[in-house]
């Protein structure tokens, strides 16, 4: 029975981006007084606005502007929560090339902090979703500056990061993979997770 | 010759907006590895996007969206941070009419996360600044609603905020104040000033 149930997630799940799900995983959390997490939005330059009468201001003139933070942050039990969420279609590894630099030295910045810091990544392919702390994210990221490999294999991802399965409410229980991030940087003595 | 010191900052800040200067405080936490803080983008409806050949996307219509949160937050040693920036021309009291509903429910979550959130409360007029836990502002807030005072007092903003003295750099050195709250959050044993 177990199976039918997964197949009904799966179908439920169909057509929502990582995004969506997470927003929708959030929505639950806050509802919940478990946890207090937004995506944040786009930065925007506006350059020209009309005011019409009787109706809302319309922007006429504006451009995207780089981001320079990460996708999501908040706070949950104390904690400072700082993540991206990214996904591939990628079989056997999460290529480096979805991340860009400010989002490296951001979060970086907040491991310094001692954030809770990490990516939510999506193996599209595969169905499979996992928390990866930030701390061997930016590893990876530094040594493949000097010649190191271009992408993180999925076995390694498997060992140090924490596996999340999909669920029905929340479809994306990131949480219950967080306490174990931050039960396992909390473990290391004297070498705090949070803290590079 | 402190006197001379103190005119010359208020020279300097003069024409500065108070999010201008929060900003420009965040950029020196930052660059010095103090904390992590941010203003949050304005969240925006985008409907229309043009994609010129040769050159950047410009967005041809769009609209402003109501935000969900408050103005600023991010991570300083361990602690997440949230808060709002306000102001008023008023001498004797802060209005209560500067904040919205959207705001004190987003404080009010934060705080049953354990998040340091308060007020940064400038008075124009007479150049005074305060940290203002989100705690009593609440409590105002809700009372107001129950036919109470439509203003906070500035005696009691004496009493119960935590004063900022502008500087050179960062112009707003507000995280002394932070600490100031940190400490007497943690010394109100049983009754943690992080929760409601
Ligand atoms: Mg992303
Ligand atoms: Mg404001």
């Amino acid at each position: 029975h177990k199976r039918a149930k997964v197949q009904q997630v799966r179908f439920d799940n169909r057509g929502m981006s990582l995004e969506e799900e997470i927003n929708e995983s959030n929505q639950f959390y806050l509802a919940h007084d478990l946890a207090v997490i937004y995506k944040k939005p786009i930065p925007i330059q506006i350059v020209k606005v009309d005011y019409p009468r009787r109706s809302a201001a319309v922007i006429k003139e504006a451009y995207f502007r780089q981001a320079s933070t990460t996708d999501y942050n908040g706070v949950y039990a104390g904690y400072y929560l700082d993540f991206e969420a990214k996904e591939t279609k990628n079989k056997t590894s999460f290529p480096l090339k979805n991340f860009h630099q400010h989002q490296i030295e951001h979060l970086r910045h907040c491991l310094k902090q001692n954030g809770i810091c990490f990516v939510i990544m999506r193996f599209v392919t595969l169905e499979r979703l996992f928390v990866y702390p930030a701390t061997p994210l930016i590893r990876a990221w530094d040594a493949q500056a000097k010649a190191g490999a271009k992408s993180i294999p999925l076995h390694t991802i498997e060992v140090e990061g924490f596996e999340v399965h999909y669920g029905l409410n929340p479809r994306i229980p990131y949480l219950t993979a967080v306490d174990q991030l931050i039960h396992y940087s909390e473990s290391q003595k004297g070498v705090h997770y949070g803290k590079q």
